[in-house]
């Protein structure tokens, strides 16, 4: 059988991506797509690179009947729209922000610019869509919260390390994405002449992914709850994210010793992989990979440890269609096995 | 059966990029794949967005028993290294220039360096490789000259309007480039800091894709001969090729009837679309489509016809699996109907 | 003495760029500089590249006395802004393109969306600034209409064939552009993740800038009209503009007798030079150059002329600075003098 | 009086940038360059965005009396290059790092590929080149040190916290740059291609910048020596540096009373200035700013402290230039004072 899925809001870089990705996939195809501004436009019109779907339409509801449904709108808007959907037994993963902190003040605080959730009953029961630390909870799941990308990408570089309890609580994330992980929406704000020949900090610890990835690295281990500094950073490229994590050693550890350490955490996850030398986010360019590399620094007993991976795929897209295939009972990597493109 | 692919130089552009795309081809597969610097080497080691190929190692020479061998080797070695290859009965693509010149003398005054053919039996023999013009005679070949990637792009923005007889022969193609069009091996001379933020043109009128496309649009109708001025560019930007290309008028048309001719034209070419709207390069990257455009120029008596696509698939390796599936029988996009990478 | 500038609208980017340029111009300085949506604020913050001017705010009219007024308002708005300043007795350069176009019918078709021209007695008096044609009609001028970047460019590379005649009158321009030439305002339309990685041809044959080509190219000398196809393109670079100019000679010519025409030609400019090899875009980067180069391919009698500058200097701010010498009475290269900035 | 400057190994990106800046220097000029490879060239043939220099010739050796030399000689080569001039009394700033590690022994580990350094008493006797920390040494210092690129862009973010201590000794520099930090001399190893639409840590925790950010910011206070883990990163650029360093604080702060302390700090220092906003390398293309931003994180009790420039201008050359000033008496700031390049 095929499933039938359904995209909320096709329109923005994470709903074209999974359209892209999920063309040919062997156990579901797109039914109905959203997208408020070009309802009523044949999805290859809108986007010309999606000119295969040929006389696909976008809609401004779901109309169809779906299995599963994948909303991409921004974040605050997305709870909302998926709730009716919910309650009629569709399973529902939610690419925005809004089930993934499941405190409800932090909801408040980070995401909801003051007011409470607008559905705290699902938010005790979503479930985080990374798949190398919940998989047998995302198969269960009726709502997945999938990752941020710059929390998919620091919690991969760090959890091994945090889950052995080989460093300290005090961690800093410096994180330097492509313009893409802004969204299509941001387009005005990120004009070619401002972001080319250009790199900043922005919301210099004070980015809501920082909870994020505080929250699931909390979850790894008892003990002091991890301290994350965050800053993230924008370089003039359009695809990619780089995390570069810094943990102070809590003991003494060979590099060797991490590298299996780290080996054996990820031997069963097909998408992330430790690498020998530091990884480039190009080698992900436009696949599900994630490309973790851990280094001790000996002489000042400090952890570093790198993760990259393409923000639109393995930080978006690619891991909603991961998360899917699990929790409808397909093969955990099917319609993802491509390789990266080059150069 | 699953048809076995030998490739001569895998680790150039268009060797890795064969790899890539070649990747679940549904009905062949490689098993051989030689480079010399890196023979010995896993290719996912070299190449580590290859990584999914596993422990497939390079090797010096093809040691394997094919069906059919790719070569992308550097133009003037690939002849030589064929003959052996097509003399036991396997079929040949070569992605290098040395078969695509049919008047012997050509070869040696713009390929060879003023050397002759190595192989002149075999150059007569030899089909050119755009299926939009020669699909049968494809079919039929033991040797494909696979297309430079300024010719392909130049010729399908050119071809129906030629073919129809409603240009004259003075024509113009200013042609814009991407780096990975100069090979990987010219990494030395096109360096970042020289590449990015700069704009220039190259071997003004004096490119060796000149006779290429002369002698191709030549062939599309009787009557004198077309005369190209060819100026290619470098722009700073990967892949993708923009042609715009310029011929007056031999009697006056509408847009609409020079669209309609242009639709006429590639009806059945699955690769080649007409455009509403000048293209962009990057609704081809990565896939294999080209995407022209006509535009009547009514005030000068000019069209001015744009063609675009990704210099490595359609301008190389797609095209060169597009010729394998016609060579081996199999459906002409076998492998390569999937959409491009936005953004 | 030191003669006062006011700029009308600072904000965009060719008017901050003539604040960048005159920073310690020998014979003048910014008195007054006008910017709506940022009046009140100091340059200095809006602006951070330009820090040096210390506590210079911006102003919502101008309300200094000043000798010379530079409008870098979008076109349509400029003229109406200028006129009462013309007259007061105030110099008037405008940068935008509401002066260029002589003839009042082509104001109306090309540039004011069918309304006739604000001041058209004005249009009758202003001159063409493009000091290598009309150096002597510049320091006489009340009114100077500053060249839009591509048509300084294609007439910079075209006019010494033009004007000896050794070319016909069918002519193609295939320009193109970094983004800034579209405008600090176009932020939104030319957002980096669709201009990165990507290269299109815009407004194809139908752009604002052929008719101004034409008309300064029909000056130069009696005969036929020339008819100029002109087509631009937009490439993923910030400045810079390329103008590839294709014209079928009228006689043999040898590249000799070519080069020669054009060295006597540009001999007194000094800011246009003829180079040996194809230009780069970033070799003048930064400054006032334009660089030239012609070729001859006798294969199709065909010349090639290239023609390269940075549209906000030679092609905006840096031909205004050179105007307004020249209409001041100083030395043609004051404070222009400078390298470019490489890499 | 003008003094007169001799620029060894002018071809370096280094050196070009020299001469770029110091074209119409109000107090030296270059009277002597060298350039093994291209020894008898014109300069401005060369390299065409120095042209103005007009037929002033590249040597081999400094064959002119001089007053000051800048050595852009690679790293290793430069210090026995310089010891002649020294030895007859010509001052002398030393662009590579061959001055920079007092301690002989760290020399041969860093730098010296395990040779010892081949003048250890000028090494002794040579002034670091930060004008914010040692202006009065540098007046009177005979051999400067130019500070490497990263290490001038972090310990001027550094600095004032370290100097106040109000931060721990564990610090963190997270460091990204433009490819031409790397210099012009590896167009090889970083074509475009690959530094393209990437991101890439390297040499993580094991660059020879490291123990230079270490012994400046140990000369800054008594008590425990920094313990600095440095990890640069490659970003898809041409010039500008980025850091961002972190560092626990050793004691409350108030956001307020970091801002003050940095202003304190650099009050008189013309060519670093702290921003009220997160800075962007953009706003430096070109000049010799360095702009720096500091960040308390109240959660984590962690200080931000972001520095960015031009790593050829305050990172190189422009550093160097202002070094000459100081050590000739001229003005801090001559032939500096210039905007930034934006966009």
């Amino acid at each position: 059988m095929t499933y039938r899925i359904g995209i909320i809001n096709v329109t923005g870089y994470a709903g074209m991506e999974a359209a892209r990705l999920l063309w040919k996939h062997p156990g579901a195809r797109i039914v109905a797509a959203t997208g408020r501004s070009l309802a009523g436009k044949r999805l290859g019109d809108a986007f010309p690179h999606l000119a295969l779907y040929g006389d696909f339409t976008i809609t401004e509801e779901i109309e169809t009947d779906v299995d599963i449904v994948f909303s991409a709108l921004p974040t605050g808007e997305s709870a909302k729209a998926c709730a009716p959907l919910i309650a009629q037994g569709v399973k529902c993963i939610d690419i925005a922000a809004d089930f993934r902190l499941r405190e409800p003040g932090a909801f408040e605080q980070w995401i909801g610019g003051g007011k409470p959730h607008p559905m705290p009953e699902l938010l005790s029961e979503a479930v985080y869509g990374l798949p190398e630390l919940n998989r047998d909870r995302i198969r269960e799941a009726r709502v997945v919260a999938n990752p941020g990308c710059y929390p998919a990408t620091s919690i991969l570089a760090l959890a091994p390390a945090v889950a052995a309890g080989i460093v300290g609580p005090q961690i800093v994330v410096d994180a330097k994405s492509g313009i893409s992980g802004a969204g299509r929406g941001s387009g005005g704000t990120f004009g070619f002449g401002d972001v080319n020949e250009d790199v900043s900090a922005y919301k210099i610890a004070n980015h809501n992914h920082q909870p994020e990835i505080q929250q699931e690295l909390a979850g790894l281990r008892e003990g002091p709850a991890p301290k994350v500094t965050f800053v993230p950073h924008l370089i003039p490229m359009t695809r990619g994210i780089h995390a570069t994590c810094y943990a102070p050693l809590a003991r003494p550890v060979t590099q060797a010793e991490v590298t299996g350490l780290y080996r054996d955490f990820y031997r069963d996850a097909p998408f992330t992989n430790v690498t020998e030398a530091p990884p480039h986010t190009k080698h992900t360019l436009g696949n599900n990979m994630c490309l973790v590399h851990p280094v001790v620094d000996e002489r000042n007993g400090m952890l570093v440890a790198v993760g990259v991976l393409d923000n639109l795929v393995k930080g978006a897209a690619g891991q909603a269609i991961e998360n899917m295939n699990l929790m409808l009972g397909l093969d955990q990597p099917a319609g993802l096995d491509h390789p990266a493109m080059f150069p």
